[in-house]
């Protein structure tokens, strides 16, 4: 009794075994999926979320925004961020306003000027789609809507995955 | 003949004057309403005009937003802009990101911080109330939703007034 007991588990977590590893190999074909290749549409009349300011090579000033889903989301600051919700953001070069500092008499004001190299960038949350970044895709796009090359966008989530605590999403929600 | 008709077109003159002095005071009554006392009930979801920077004395990052009216005046590249159009400005101390930076490994990020002492702006279009100012009433509020100073509001229409080919509006919409 205790053989064929035995030889019933040994073969259940076998099955076990093999099912899993199908599944793992079904899991890893999808990883090959990080990359959002559209343009979310609409994204330009999404809610805001912050705003920021790059230095270094960067010299951008630029507006992250959600869809209703996201917003819906960091309101209530609900975490992991839900199925569907899409964080966006809109780079401009961060460049001095001559009009605003010559009426304010003090060279103080700096605006929103061109389209940088790499102009929109989003993460769509799609756990299954995406899991092998943390349920997040990612994509760039210049001002032409050209999507960035892969090799960019591998970039994407090692800096991401850093922010554990907020699901992988460096913008906090400012009221 | 000659003085009959002097006299017809002297009291028409005359009656023209009276009527226009009735007529400025009426507007010069109306002209004590350059503020807006409320903030816009839900500003906060209005879609995104640009962002800027200012240095100086405010060292904070904003975003300009605009309610559905204004927005699409911008859009359509529409001036003036009109009746009901109102443009706000959410402002946040530039403060360094240190937890972006780490992840970068350098210094180069700034994100949105706390709410400064004037925390958010309005400029309402009303043709007729706020006549004296260009048709503009202003405000501005701070983080509790306390309107400010009346004698700090009388100093918004003297700089905007500079920016005549755009209706008196800094802001310009980024794409």
């Amino acid at each position: 009794m205790k053989r064929i007991t035995f030889w019933l588990a040994a073969t259940a977590f076998f099955a076990g075994v093999v099912g899993f590893t199908a599944s793992a190999r079904h899991v890893a074909e999808e990883d090959q999926e990080i990359f959002v290749k559209q343009i979310p549409p609409g994204y330009r009349d999404w809610k805001l979320v912050s705003v920021a300011h790059e230095e270094g090579e960067l010299k951008d000033i630029r507006a992250i925004l959600g869809n209703d889903i996201a917003i819906a989301a960091y309101r209530e600051g609900k975490l992991p961020f839900p199925e569907g919700a899409i964080i966006g953001r809109i780079a401009w070069r961060h460049v001095p306003s001559d009009e605003n500092n010559k009426v304010f008499g003090r060279a103080q004001s700096f605006v929103a000027g061109e389209a940088p190299p790499w102009y929109l960038q989003f993460m769509v949350k799609d756990s299954k789609k995406y899991a092998a970044t943390g349920g997040w895709g990612y994509a760039q796009f210049d001002k032409e809507g050209k999507p960035g090359p892969e090799s960019d966008l591998k970039k994407c989530f090692p800096c991401h995955q850093a922010i554990t605590d907020r699901d992988f999403v460096f913008t906090r929600y400012s009221p």
